[in-house]
């Protein structure tokens, strides 16, 4: 390769570190590796890599690292035994959450809960956090076109073939120089890089500029101050347009500062008005805290510094919060009618755990551990259910 | 609520299950909760709940359980000190993977790769596998069509707002009664049931039908063989016609037994004729092994049933794999022009690691245990390198 990384890649990096990526090139693309680290080595702000090279970390693992590399308290939570479990058995917490849940919740994550959100959803990283944010503000929207959440004959049978109204013409305005993750709904409101984007069909989603601000900025107060004017002109804009296109903006999401798009700030002024005008729209307010949440602003949350009372409708995070999820206000709360309960047959009374799927079946997912001996006492559980039938 | 399955949980919960499930209402959406379970109680195959209830587990946290819970191998794994580190530290793999990723990956993943695919990326969960191999097959068809990987200014432009040439309209097949995932990339290909899909904008994507068979088997072979026929010819008419509406199937997805559907099996001969069908219309084939893999078919994977020698394109998995992640061709391989490589400032051989970001900005994202004698160093080394540019 020519590019001017590598060249100093191979001016600072040791053999063992060029085998290593020679090896790892037979198995991916190696394109974005930097270099190879030695994760038991590092220590606080100093990472180590393979060659034995110590260097003062001012990136953390793009943004992910809350309280420096191998922290004794976390080591502690890893250790402990209570938690072992919780980490080694995959609880599907949708569905079959562990006891502790509710209280680790509560002393956890909502202890530090934006202003006006008292409610969080758990994710497993940065994109799906979005992602899964995206959909509450569209189920929240067309609930409130409907004037209730009783889809109609003709939302559920659409919406199985990916049609209107079902699948509605929805959309979210993101802003250029935005990254909001690389699934495919996040990538739609994302707009860094072209490689992230490139070759990957899109939605035809609208997207307002980021104010280009001056610096230092006390010597540009009114030219940056036009230029904040000038982008949410455009963003009034894009919700008229889209809605006159039949493609209502149901919400607009926004980083308080742009990570991957180049550390781009605006004022406290202009995420005010935005977020006025959101309000005024009837989009639902996203602000994207994955880099910039937990502490590393100076407040909790970046948005603080607004210094608002209701600041956002939704606020996603992840990375240094070391997991993933979205907070949101009460009206955000999906609570769609449940369509399909009846087709689940519970043996729980009788001591057997299946699953259902499909209209009418029933799913056996048993463990690779699961014996002869096992599958005779499911078949006299299941006897007696379809017995009582 | 009014729904069968509340009326059977009160039957049989406890108390303390009924306590903890109006307490997480507080602050989640509640409505698909089994129960809440004692995971450090739980063993093998049995599932044990707060009210102390031990039952057969055959669905096991959604077929993710691989040796049943709380396996003492799993528990070695977990607390081994060098392991550890890689759990806590949080790797961003793609750019700084740990010394050991590359033998890893060759004595894990790799040694149960797939027929014909020598390259496998990870990934956190099914979704994210599946939108990234979504997106594989997306740059692998554009280059197929420009003739090589070289995007024009206007694919580089045009990708920035989401239109095509650059976020080309290219569109996945999939069946009806397919579950992908629910990050809105892979939702456009699920169609199991409409609460998941409900409200969610989608992208105008082919669905074929998934063939109903009739059992018992040896009794419908001639109906049976007419039905997969029907579905194999539906598939081909919706290539043709997705093709003339400028939306080219690049990609076929499809699960060897439907899960989320129904628990749908098709005949080895189904398959095959599909993967025929991917192969003459130029679309890549990906199986989608996240419920179906890691040796619960009886095979290590269910597409090994169907003893072809190129059986797929892209193989993904997650749940009893206890990581995410697919497999693919060598042809596969995104091997991207990297666009902005000149962005990024190297302070590395004077002992800093930092970031770029955007089209000229360093991006300094220390952890929170950062102090003013590391911000001395780091402004040290920062002068020094300014002073040589
Ligand atoms: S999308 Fe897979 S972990 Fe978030």
């Amino acid at each position: 390769s020519s590019d001017s990384w590598h060249f100093h890649f191979s001016r600072t990096s040791g053999s063992l570190c060029q085998e290593l990526t020679k090896q790892l090139g037979e198995m991916q693309n190696v394109g974005a590796i930097h270099f190879f680290c030695n994760y038991e080595e590092s220590r606080g702000n100093y990472l180590v890599d393979v060659d034995g090279n110590r260097m003062l970390d001012v990136y953390t693992q793009i943004a992910s690292i809350p309280i420096g590399y191998n922290h004794p308290s976390l080591m502690n939570v890893m250790s402990n035994p209570n938690n072992m479990s919780a980490f080694i058995n995959r609880p599907a917490l949708g569905i079959l959450p562990p006891e502790n849940f509710p209280e680790k919740l509560s002393e956890s994550l909502l202890s530090v809960a934006p202003a006006g959100m008292s409610r969080v959803q758990t994710m497993a990283c940065g994109s799906c956090s979005n992602e899964n944010a995206f959909k509450a503000m569209f189920i929240w929207y067309r609930n409130k076109e409907r004037g209730h959440n009783i889809p109609s004959e003709e939302d559920l049978s659409s919406c199985m073939i990916n049609q209107s109204p079902g699948c509605p013409d929805l959309s979210i305005l993101s802003f250029m120089g935005g990254f909001h993750g690389r699934t495919m709904g996040c990538l739609a409101a994302t707009h860094s890089k072209a490689i992230h984007k490139l070759d990957v069909p899109s939605f035809d989603w609208p997207v307002a500029p980021f104010p280009k601000l001056k610096y230092p900025l006390e010597e540009f107060t009114r030219e940056n101050a036009q230029e904040e004017a000038r982008c949410l002109e455009e963003v009034e804009d894009l919700i008229v347009r889209w809605r006159q296109k039949g493609q209502p903006v149901a919400g607009i999401v926004i980083e308080p500062i742009q990570a991957e798009g180049g550390d781009n700030h605006a004022t406290p002024d202009f995420f005010k008005k935005l977020r006025n005008i959101a309000r005024k729209h009837g989009c639902a307010f996203h602000v994207d805290e994955v880099q910039t949440g937990c502490g590393v602003t100076g407040k909790f949350w970046a948005h603080e510094h607004w210094e608002m009372d209701d600041p956002a409708d939704v606020v996603s995070f992840s990375k240094k919060m070391l997991t993933g999820g979205f907070y949101h206000k009460d009206e955000l709360q999906a609570d769609k009618v449940n369509i399909h309960t009846l087709n689940r047959v519970f043996a729980r009374d009788k001591g057997v755990l299946m699953g259902g799927c499909g209209d009418k079946s029933i799913r056996l997912r048993p463990a690779l551990v699961f014996k002869e001996y096992h599958a005779h006492l499911f078949l006299n559980v299941f006897n007696d259910v379809l017995a009582e039938y």
